[in-house]
């Protein structure tokens, strides 16, 4: 990418259509937003990321570590203490997931209502 | 879902997770913001979203039918006419993924750096 080929999500070869999948994919969006409420050790972040197993959430982790989203901060203590937070980037990013997942779950009455009519059509 | 009983995104349950799944994911997310762009035909948003399979295309848009995001709108022309637009609810979904996807963009720079400094600790 130059600054004469600005990053367009739309184009398919464009670098920028890795991270919209990183930052994207249900466990991407809730481990951002779960570490926007604070840092998490990794035991404690996959208990609030009800769930997604062992390997999904360490390789969304390190996916969004690459991205410059995440730090990964190992405290040299015994035994080592790994812990989670968000880099500004990181930060910016989960503010916007976060107003996405609001409307969600504030529309999850006109949502459902929504899947029940579609099934009745599709069913009859 | 009951008023007792709220979404909440983080609940392994809750059916808010599968509409998380539906307006996330790589072609939800495109899809959504290129119908808020305007109404589309098929064929003309496959060439929009770049790189997406006819099928995917068509999975992706029954699911974000299905969660009431979009209207598929049959004219009975000949030969008959499909065209796809987004409700309210999917029109104020892709603003705030518009958000998202304008930070990403705006970030390309950042990321491909965090990128190749993250490989380069890797690799060495």
């Amino acid at each position: 990418m130059t600054a004469r080929d600005p990053a367009d999500v739309f184009t398919r070869d464009c670098p920028s259509r890795a991270t919209v999948e990183n930052v994207s994919g249900k466990w991407g969006i809730l481990a951002l937003v779960a570490l926007h409420e604070g840092a998490f050790r990794f035991s404690a972040l996959r208990r609030r990321v009800d769930g997604v197993s062992e390997r999904m959430l360490s390789q969304t982790l390190h996916a969004l570590e690459r991205d410059g989203l995440v730090i990964r901060d190992v405290r040299s203590t015994i035994p080592p203490h790994v812990e989670y937070s968000l880099t500004t980037l990181g930060s910016d990013m989960a503010k916007r997931l976060k107003a996405m997942i609001d409307l969600i779950e504030g529309s999850m009455e006109e949502i459902l209502e929504a899947r029940r009519e579609y099934d009745s059509r599709a069913g009859g």
